[in-house]
């Protein structure tokens, strides 16, 4: 809470909003390393969706029955669209959004790469973890920006229903036979590591987005908020690994 | 023209309709043999979206820019949209949408998996000839369908916007290098030798499919007008050859 203030008058925003958050986006993008910041974040975020994109329609292939296989193509067309949305947006506010994806292209694919499932289980699980940890990740982001970039973010953000899909066929999976969930454990924490060194990785080049991320740009870098948030994002992970009937 | 005393009374349902042509689905569908056959029909056409939505998924992979990438995925999500108007019609009429595409499965994976493309080029290239040549096909037998059906299958056969795409990167890529052209000829004659060889298993397997598709159902087999619908589907592959640049 860096600005009680904006937060009392303007409740209906963001509680615990900062100057910007209580801005709509013509008001903020005024300020050039706001403005930066948000092309840098929707292009990330865009990116990430035709990844995920590419990422279930790849695990379609590995479904064991049509019925799955259609349910993940889904999937994927939803995340298709949350992409259209977000490049839609980046040229509406006149950036080209190749551009603004690029910087975030080598280390999602890397991650990718680096975690190639092997099985439609190994697929449900890194589908389930990721989507959920960026997920909190930019709904932890959305608190700190203006209305209607909020307003964006949390509408692409929306449940594309795989969570329960993924819970279901897990857990039956290792109430059938329970050695998959030590192997599963192990894919989780594998996940949870490279995710974490690939987002190192970005925070560590780009700067705008990174102050953005510790505290709004107006209040510079506040290092124990950040602390707060990786552990309400790897507390959420824990319990979500408990609800596969995974330890995390 | 089968039946021009139909087509007379009913010329705005179908040119030179059959009788079924002239009717709705609840009417025409009456007829086990008839309902049978639009069951296998959309079962196939389903199954075949769900392949195209994968191939261009995967294909998405091959593009060498992040344009090119978003431009299949957004075809790849087109393709999904007609699978689920397929497959939600198939529940509205009371059968199994995975039952009733099961039976071409094998034949549309196996044509996928014997013709892989090697390249971006291969991959739009493949594209462009399935798409028209099945799109060939159902506007043939759409012409032998009850008013309902008919109207669904022509809507699910809408361009999806590869067309010109693929004809405007493939003349491009042959003029920036005429040998490319060669390999591509080549290559799209062979999607065609694949394409038949399986459509021809199909149709020696599913009775009530291809008694429709050679006269209706009502009509019998008429081995003549099948070979004029080859006629015309071949003649048209080989303009689009040559709109590619490509000797047929």
């Amino acid at each position: 809470m860096e600005t009680p203030d904006n937060a009392t008058e303007h409740p209906e925003e963001a509680p615990g909003a900062t100057g910007i958050a209580a801005q709509d986006w013509a008001t903020a993008a005024a300020e050039p390393q706001y403005r930066a910041a948000v092309v840098d974040l929707l292009g990330a975020l865009a990116y990430g969706e035709l990844a995920a994109f590419e990422r279930l329609a790849e695990d379609a292939k590995l479904a064991p029955t049509l019925g799955d296989k259609a349910e993940l193509a889904k999937m994927a067309a939803a995340e298709f669209h949350h992409f259209e949305r977000l490049t839609e947006r980046l040229g509406a506010i006149d950036e080209d959004p190749t551009t603004a994806m690029e910087p975030f292209a080598k280390a999602l694919d890397d991650f990718h790469r680096q975690t190639a499932p092997s099985d439609w289980l190994e697929g449900l699980v890194k589908a389930y973890v990721g989507d959920s940890i960026a997920s909190d990740f930019y709904r932890e982001v959305a608190a700190r920006l203006d209305s209607d970039t909020r307003a964006l973010v949390l509408a692409v953000l929306d449940d594309t229903g795989h969570g329960n899909f993924a819970v279901e066929k897990v857990r039956a999976a290792i109430e059938a036979d329970p050695r998959v969930g030590g192997r599963l454990a192990l894919w989780a924490r594998r996940l949870m590591g490279e995710a974490l060194s690939q987002a190192q990785r970005v925070v560590a080049d780009r700067d705008a987005l990174s102050t953005m991320l510790v505290g709004g740009v107006a209040d510079g870098f506040d290092l124990a908020e950040v602390g707060r948030m990786f552990s309400r994002i790897t507390e959420a992970h824990t319990k979500r690994m408990a609800a596969l009937g995974l330890a995390a």
